[in-house]
């Protein structure tokens, strides 16, 4: 099979470039790029020379030559491309925002600032988050071609942490916060100053706060989960941050828990005292709550009670980690987060999704063990 | 006068060695460190090498020779040295959590496993945030020699953002979250596992989360401040994180807005919109409550609309930077500050109390400007 | 097959881990630790988590169910093991000091303060640098059970960079200077304070000038390497500095060419002027007898002209990257060399050495694309 | 006074500004810059809020309200600025190549691609490295208004480690080997690819081998202070590196040694042995002579025998550390500088050039005790 990756010359692109020169299944790739086409992806990304080899071509060529494309190109451009494969009768992966709002031409331009230019599409589109939409990627497929609309690295961070409380009813109505911190290859590879080395290494600071793009992405996959078990969606804030380090996103969700759900307060004080037993029992409890809830799926890994979810861990991995914990008071779950945000955040997502399409084996490809540094 | 320094090994100590020996007021230092004695600070710290040149004695000869005395000891050890303090009629300034929770031992005892070893010491000390007590460290210290608990580094950044919420009514009843992201200098100066350079640089984890030693101290001191303008103290929730930086620490802070201070949403849609101009204006409105509340704090300093309190810009400054915001609803107050640990946090603190007992300008010795990295 | 690897709660002993887990030829590991026996490795690392999975056993009991042993074991305490594995008829890959220095006793005591338990053993021994010895590894293993003296860290990246001049002449009899620079990860798993982060992050600085251990190990590979092609070996003066990364070394290398190897100067000025043609001709002639010399060499990569190596650019691969530089004089050959130091320095080549005895293809199980970030 | 400071929003002049707004003998500034004009400091760096407050003007305006001028321009455009300095008669501290090497335009030429605005100027300039040129700059200044050639950073930290060995005839005929690591505040405030966040941090590269312009800056201060001392002057290979740190050069000097310093090699062996008491003691011995070298300077710090130069201990202060090393064999001095690049190796520097031409205390604002982080 050959994979085409529009956009190639990315962050996003050469990480797609990274993990399909290594899929099993994938007998070779089919490279674009606009701004750096005729030259080749190992002189852009020298870590490649002697494993990678390919040509930048024009785009069309790519769609021409592929049997499934990638799009990691940015929003609102790729369009044509989704609709040229469409045509073709091969599916398109794309890993902007173009398609994570499926109908809600709405909603996409009130944040993207344009509107579709063939909203016709969304008819072939499904977002691409297997831990919610699996079935319909699968029946999506057996149908024809696809589009995926890949989902952005906070929204898949953040709602894999909150999908099992809103499942099994564990939420409360109250408004759900996601604490973000991303690393800065989030912020891709052309220069600016907020990911200049100066500005950013050795310090920690908010960006877009109230006002990120990713917000409606998480609150739309929060409404969908909801609406699967029949419960109502609660209020969504949310808050990236920059932090010094180069992979990983690490979110830090705050739950209000439904009264039955909350351990006992020790009312007789109104101040803070150290997790009793009971609340640690509580705790574990709904441990087991999540990892029941994920215990077919080969990426979310819910770990062991008192093991905390860390990014370094996780680096070059396609697992989403999540840790568990109560606050003191125990009427607040706190569920912790670890993704690589070039992996499960971006490329190794959108390979997922490929392997689900062409019914190969889901961790094709993307299955590496973590590393240690 | 001769400032002494107990426990001026460690990282608080020889910060304050460097504060105090460039303060304008401070003669010389007499410095002790009970692991150390015998040395010299300037080969435990090689930094001060031709600038600053003290052997390290003896804690009680630090106490016998000085006219004012830190310490920067574990918690659970100092007592006896600010009872001598006391006895000889000079004050003593302590930077571990034995003074900080004033005569309530209960909760003291219930996160530090220990109780005090002179309770009475209690009605001569004060716990010094002088954006909370300033009045009464004045009261006190005009009226004999005091005891300062210097406050924890967590709660500093946390209490200064909550404080003017609290004071003027804009936070409702619910629960305050306050997320934080620290440096790793405040795990002091003693290697362990998670301060090792490869396990924690290029990575973010909380730690302790729902059973951190600060949520107490950050609850008492929402409490106090509530108090003091006749209003109820909402829950805290607190989860602090280790961040791959040296200082800093940004304290993320989650506050319910009471209804009259809610900016109205655009009900007509359940799905996050970008913010509107009301609430930006609504913002803007509430950023100029907290710019009016500390607008005699030499420290405190609320940022412009738009800039981002980042721990970058207040390496080595007593600054604690605070910048306002609102989620994209209106209705949560999303505030955001940022201290060096070591300074605002820890060192610099301890000498502004220092400079209010004195009777010192406040800024003396900790008014640099913040450097640029 | 199973692989054994004693000492797999270290950093090189879990990095043999991941790296023989993912083996296509290893069937399955056994995993040795003095120190944590009666663990499991996933919880010493949760990085392995849902991936790898073994109990931590007694020396003993791996070097009985294995049919290869790898030990990551301080210096002086493998040779037991070495002894028992020969006596059992399987080979053993030593990432100790110990079998470097073959049959010379007293370099190594000179260094490492004791002799050797077992010196018979050395007849059985080789140093694994498959670039210098692959013939005697192969010839070796032939013949049945073999040692192998995992090279150093430093010196795999400086004897690489070293050995084509020496081969073909370039260097002149002029004292060849390695100025190296190493991640953090190579002072191992243990907390210390020269790999505590407060200490480390953000500063370089070098350390055991003039007298670190693998200053012998490169002179006697520079020996070995000149004595190959009948050539002088020249002096050495090497420097190590700790860097603040997680993962690689980058050495600087200085090689005072043979006359006819050096570029005509500008011998008018007295002062440097910027590269003539004439010498970026002759550096890139010297690049391509360093391509040549490593023509069939699969892990070491002369990079194209103006290709700088960078560590950063090799994480978790097993190459060496090496770039060829004239200075502007046209007299001094500066070779850079990159390397991944837990894997080309450590583990990665410890397993290229079980592919040579083995007689697996040279890549198997360390053949990963170099990854962005 | 008024210090007034062209191109103030670049990283060196706001260095300055910081430096400047804290200095004894400066009544306010006077900022200029062209890209930037019309808006305040305190805007472009926002850690200045609250404590430092000026308008960006026009570099004429500057001229016009200032007592001494400093120029943090890009090279080749602040000649005429100078002439108008030494017009309306004030000094001129320049931070740009412009006036570094005298009257030698050829070598300015080749290496930075332009001639000489106006050339005259020579007259009256002077290359302010204290420690070298200290009497020239004030005999200069006695006589009139002066124009400072301030030193390039890694000449300022090169030149400092290798003048003692010239002066002492400590050093032989051999080439010296200058091998620097530099954080990426050196490459400036304009976000590039070198030093996106992405690119360079936790990793190591080196740039500009045998290429950089400070090669000729560093080879003639070694010829001027050998001529001073009547020796001849040793060829230099310099190569400079990109480490990923904020603020710092080190630099590791490789000097062979003059025969009758050498300590007597273990020539019995031809294979390394640590070094054995009588290279240590030579090395002390040398230690010894670089300290009485710099007994009278201020900012050259001959570190103690075993402390080794560190960037991380020398953070925003005006120092340049010095640690002197033999290697094993007793032939090559290892010299190693440290200095933070904004401070010593520009503002700092700057500073301490406008110190000595107005007859200030040479410490007068620059004298920060450094910060342990």
């Amino acid at each position: 099979m050959v994979a085409g990756v529009i956009g190639a010359a990315g962050y996003a692109g050469a990480e797609l470039v990274r993990l399909l020169a290594g899929h099993p299944r994938v007998r070779s790739l089919s490279l674009g790029s606009v701004s750096l086409e005729g030259g080749w992806i190992q002189n852009v990304y020298p870590n490649f020379l002697e494993k990678v080899s390919y040509p930048l071509e024009k785009p069309e060529e790519v769609v021409a030559s592929s049997d499934v494309v990638f799009a990691a190109l940015p929003h609102g451009v790729g369009e044509p491309y989704a609709k040229t494969c469409l045509e073709k009768g091969i599916s398109f992966i794309d890993l902007s925002a173009d398609f994570r709002f499926d109908a809600d031409e709405e909603t996409f331009k009130a944040w993207y600032g344009k509107g579709y230019a063939f909203a016709g599409l969304r008819k072939h589109s499904v977002y691409g988050l297997p831990e919610l939409n699996r079935d319909r990627i699968k029946t999506l497929a057996a149908a024809g071609p696809v589009i995926i609309g890949n989902p952005g690295c906070y929204p898949t961070g953040a709602s894999l942490g909150i999908f099992p409380a809103l499942a099994t009813g564990l939420a409360a109505a109250g408004t759900i916060i996601v604490n973000s911190a991303s690393g800065v290859t989030g912020a891709g590879r052309e220069p600016q100053k907020a990911s200049h080395f100066s500005e950013c290494s050795d310090s920690m600071s908010p960006y877009k706060v109230g006002a990120h793009r990713h917000c409606p992405e998480i609150s739309r996959n929060i409404r969908n989960m909801a609406e699967l078990f029949g419960r109502e969606a609660p209020p969504l804030v949310f808050t990236p941050h920059l932090a010094p380090m180069n992979r990983g996103i690490l979110s830090t969700i705050y739950i209000p828990l439904a009264d039955e759900w909350q351990a006992a307060r020790a009312d007789s004080v109104s101040t803070p005292r150290p997790p009793s037993g009971e609340i640690e029992a509580k705790a574990l409890e709904i441990r087991e709550v999540y990892a029941a809830f994920y215990k077919d799926e080969p990426f979310a890994r819910v770990l062991p009670q008192g093991v905390m979810a860390s990014t370094g861990r996780l680096r070059q991995s396609n697992f989403c980690d999540i840790s568990v914990n109560l606050d003191q008071g125990g009427s607040m779950l706190i569920v912790v987060t670890a993704i690589d945000n070039m992996m499960k955040g971006a490329a190794g997502q959108a390979i997922h999704n490929m392997n689900i399409i062409m019914g190969f084996d889901e961790t094709d490809g993307i299955g590496a063990i973590p590393a240690l540094f």
